[in-house]
């Protein structure tokens, strides 16, 4: 769909490393991690901004849709070309040269394409880390990109709070460079534009380079799990962990009877850590961390935790039914186990909301209230963050049933859970995974019209061009 | 400057008591906090967000210029009417009607007229406050509209960080309302508009209610005076401190001996807390928190920051000189006296600078070289925030000076002390106060044409009518 001419010239720009156009090399960047599937007309990989620069600017001169692609991990079809074949994949894959450390500052300036994991492993020897805690393994462009939170939110906030500064390559006929990088963090000198790029899916530019705040490692690590009297006990126990151990509490995750059951199903080496091997209807992971080694005369973390639980315990009203203090490695991993235990349990259709922390609970009982009525072949299988209200609502229909391969049921589904979600308890659609061409129509549906409107002019003064997969005007 | 048909449709809009033309009156709204003086047209006092959108669309479609002001507290004539008598000054002062605690979800929805003071002392029975810590009193609109920061940012962060959701009145004709509020702590539905009004002394919309992240209130508190061996040891003693306090640690404050002694001269109610009385050259007030109540048995948080503080004095080069535990009452009282205390050692030229966490000592020395021989009649006097980075740079000269009358005295040190912190450091001229007509010459000069332009592009699909003091355009 794209001619010679055009590859020969972006070959020219990017040279015969940052070009692919076999369409087996180009397969990686076409499939989405969980869904999705669609066609490149090619992939360009650039390895700095200037390349990145001269390329967008040439694309949008010659009207080559481009599609921004960071580390391919997300679940909303935000990174994936659609099935035209005519659109160009941006990949960051090769912006991985830049990796500076400031100690001092606390902070890191990294080329967009780095891998987390690969950061972390790189910051590991100072005793530091980028606090972002994901199931997934992405690059930190994309991270960006979709302002991803995880696990650890309550102690260390999503990416946003922790990134410093951006570069960005606009959309325009000259690829301009918004260099808003800075090592800064108290810093009020205009509109802080860092912001516009930050969850928006590369729909607005395209990050290359990133300042990021970088966190102490944990040192010691102490977790439980609990199990809550009952569902309308969850958030006075979680007000109890927050009162005792404030800054201390750095997770605390709720995983539900269907969830743990389908990954201790799915994944046998797992060690079924409940007495006489039954699954609570709800538990709680709680943990607890400290940034310094173990010091002579302090109270074990173990034993920290210990206390307070017995105190909460001990308490009027006790929202505890059980709790117990375990291996963190081990109640972690039946933690991390879950997504892919109930993606195995049957055809997955998953949710990613958040609520208020109050409105969790209730959510999910109304879901469970509702959903044997209105689409009985259902089973919920929730987990989510407690402490900062997301839930990964999932629900799973049998792979042999007729609805499995209901494409109208999906949707019919979709828009019940949303409508709820949303309208019924002003949760969002979209708490951690952000908009894709999978959330596009809930977009569409639940934002106001001024909001849109902005959004087109915001679209004309940054990217005019033809970038990413969303449409947010 | 402004009929008496306008004077009486506004006072249709908002009742008489929304309204105030008498000179008298209006005084108190025409001067701000330290700096600046104007005139106002009138003063608008809407108390809900239907009479701010009903007042601002009627000035727009008549031509009125609008000043929005809060607590009138801030340093850079951001919320002051100029002097020509033609601008409507919009206060939030009555706009104090809403405060609605989410206790499970730890966020207080409020109106953006209430004070910090009011905001935290009707959240103190339920354990919570809002943790931005300042030494003046401001109105939630303004805090957030200038994006404050302030001595726990170490720790809390800055108003953006904790800021959930706003509701904006946009300068246009219809006065609309953008309902950006929103309790949910995870959301990327789309872009985050609400940072756009953030930090950008509202040029861009009238903040009128927010929803806040709330804190546990601290229950134990230690603080300690820590001497560094050279300013060369700062970083390493506050590097030290993070890795064995962790998230314990809430402020790291940094007090020049020329301040630290001005603030003794000018409140000698205060202790001089040192050995012989002797000032060092530069002291750090180090301060260490728990939210919980002591527990039997636990190491008092006094005795943890004492073993801390022997780990780090017997550590190799250990960068202390010297260090002491004290009543944190008496250790903050002389640290927010340093502002006062300054301010009356003679004529203040003050800045508030902020630079990588390892360029602050940098900057200062660099300072302490040059200005002997370009301003020799200059005492530098500065203190800050050491562990974010921010830097209350102030200068001072004797009042009976020539320098203290001399306009172009004080715009060429401006310009000198503003080019060696931007160009040569790389810092921030504008860490917490934000713009305003004082760092308009600034924001002018140092901002790259394409993000002016992208501004001009922000205020014409936002407010297109006359807002603000500042132009980012």
């Amino acid at each position: 769909m794209i001619d010679q001419g055009h590859i020969a010239a972006l070959t020219g720009i990017l040279g015969d490393k940052g070009i692919v156009t076999e369409p087996g090399d180009m397969a990686a960047y076409e499939t989405g991690a969980r869904y999705d599937e669609g066609r490149a007309a090619l992939v360009l990989r650039p390895q700095t901004t200037e390349e990145v620069s001269a390329a967008v600017g040439y694309c949008v001169k010659n009207g080559i849709a481009l599609i921004p692609q960071s580390g391919n991990t997300g679940l909303v079809s935000g990174a994936t070309p659609d099935a035209t074949g005519a659109q160009a994949v941006l990949s960051l894959d090769r912006m991985t040269q830049r990796f500076e450390v400031d100690l001092d500052n606390r902070s890191l300036r990294a080329g967009a394409g780095l891998r987390l994991s690969d950061v972390n492993q790189k910051l590991e020897k100072h005793g530091l880390f980028f606090p972002i805690d994901l199931g997934a393994d992405p690059r930190l462009g994309g991270m960006l990109a979709t302002n991803t939170g995880g696990s650890r939110f309550l102690k260390y906030g999503d990416v946003r709070r922790n990134a410093l500064g951006i570069k960005v390559v606009l959309a325009d006929e000259s690829g301009t460079v918004l260099d808003l990088t800075s090592e800064l963090r108290k810093n009020n000198t205009g509109i802080d534009w860092k912001q516009i790029f930050i969850g928006t899916s590369g729909a607005f530019g395209i990050i290359t380079e990133c300042v990021l705040n970088l966190e102490p490692l944990p040192k010691q690590v102490a977790t439980a799990y609990l199990v809550p009297a009952s569902g309308a006990h969850v958030m006075p126990l979680l007000r109890a962990m927050e009162d005792r151990l404030g800054a201390y509490l750095s997770a605390f995750e709720g995983m539900s009877k269907n969830s743990v059951a389908a990954a201790l199903d799915h994944a046998p080496s797992l060690k079924n850590p409940f007495q006489g091997g039954k699954v609570p209807d709800y538990v709680i992971l709680a943990e607890v961390s400290r940034t310094w080694e173990p010091r002579e005369g302090e109270q074990s973390l173990d034993s920290v935790l210990e206390t307070v639980l017995a105190e909460i315990w001990e308490s009027d009203d006790a929202p505890l039914a059980d709790a117990f203090v375990g291996p963190a490695h081990e109640m972690w991993a039946l933690r991390h186990a879950l997504s892919e235990g109930v993606k195995h349990s049957g055809k997955l259709i998953a949710f990613d909301l958040s609520f208020r922390r109050g409105d969790i609970m209730a959510f999910c009982d109304r879901m469970k209230d509702e959903m044997p009525h209105t689409f009985p072949e259902v089973t919920i299988c929730d987990f989510g963050h407690i402490g900062d209200g997301g839930v990964h609502f999932n629900l799973v229909v049998p792979k042999d049933s007729g609805s499995a391969a209901d494409k109208d049921f999906e949707r019919r589904l979709r828009d019940r859970v949303f409508a709820i979600a949303v309208q019924d308890f002003n949760g969002s659609f979209s708490a951690e995974h952000a908009i894709g061409r999978k959330n596009q129509a809930y977009y569409d549906l639940y934002t106001q019209q001024k909001i849109k409107d902005m959004a087109q002019g915001l679209k004309a003064i940054t990217s005019p061009g033809d970038l990413g997969t969303v449409r947010f005007g």
